[in-house]
């Protein structure tokens, strides 16, 4: 591949790999506390088993990302990495979309079964949380680019 | 492409096809009802976003699947169904793991935020949803493999 091509995949990469550390860290760093009915209720990423995968998701995206960008550029690599690009890029999404589901009954409950919205009582921590989703969000996005770019590059590739 | 290479992903498809219609048919006729402090609670798919947003994934993958079942096989077809299989990959994987995380809250609850598990009242409804998260998952699968094996005639790899 030559660096012209090699330059923008870099760069999301770096993109990618800022998002996912970034979003890992700030869910692990998400913490809040409220008085309910005279008990502390203490919030954090633990509480939650949605939660705890976002952080093992992101921070597994954020490796990954990290030794990929110093691997060198050989054709079997390139093959190699379009399918590990494929199935991060899968765990990213399943992630955010995991992590949306719970957010939004967070935020707003679920009056039919009965699940109080408490993001009203532990704000800052849904603050955080909502950045740690856009964060991954970003990271998606930017290896949803990687593939496409990635299978621009193979499909116009001359054939061996 | 050769009609040896088209019938796996035909096959696939086929399969694809009858999980994503399958997910979306249990989901909208998942129902049940229980007495809760002596009034009446009906679950159903409208009850939550992420269940509305189940059935329509698995309506648009499944509608999707049926029109590019009976595409033409041509090189250039070939480039924007590569591109169409990750999206609908992506959306079907999103779709899965949204509700498996909704899906989790309603079997255990979540102590921390006070959301109380609703499966045990409404049993019916919850092994109904299971139903279609398979069925939803199965043609993630699907998908995945049909993304893999597309991969694997573009980049013309030998035989393992």
């Amino acid at each position: 591949m030559t660096l012209a091509k090699r330059v923008p995949i870099f760069l999301l990469r770096l993109l990618a790999l800022g998002a996912s550390v970034t979003a890992a860290v700030v869910m692990v760093s998400a913490r809040d506390s409220a008085q309910v009915f005279n008990m502390t209720f203490e919030a954090n990423y633990t509480n939650s088993p949605t939660f705890k995968y976002f952080v093992i998701i992101n921070a597994v995206a954020g490796g990954y990302t990290l030794i990929v960008l110093f691997c060198p550029s050989k054709v079997s690599l390139f093959r190699f990495l379009l399918v590990s690009d494929l199935i991060v890029t899968l765990l990213l999404d399943s992630s955010v979309s995991a992590n949306i589901a719970i957010g939004q009954v967070g935020k707003h409950g679920n009056s039919h079964a009965g699940w109080l919205p408490i993001c009203n009582q532990v704000p800052k921590f849904c603050n955080h949380v909502a950045g740690a989703l856009i964060a991954n969000f970003v990271a998606s996005l930017a290896y949803l680019v990687i593939l496409l770019y990635s299978l621009h590059i193979v499909l116009n590739l001359p054939k061996p």
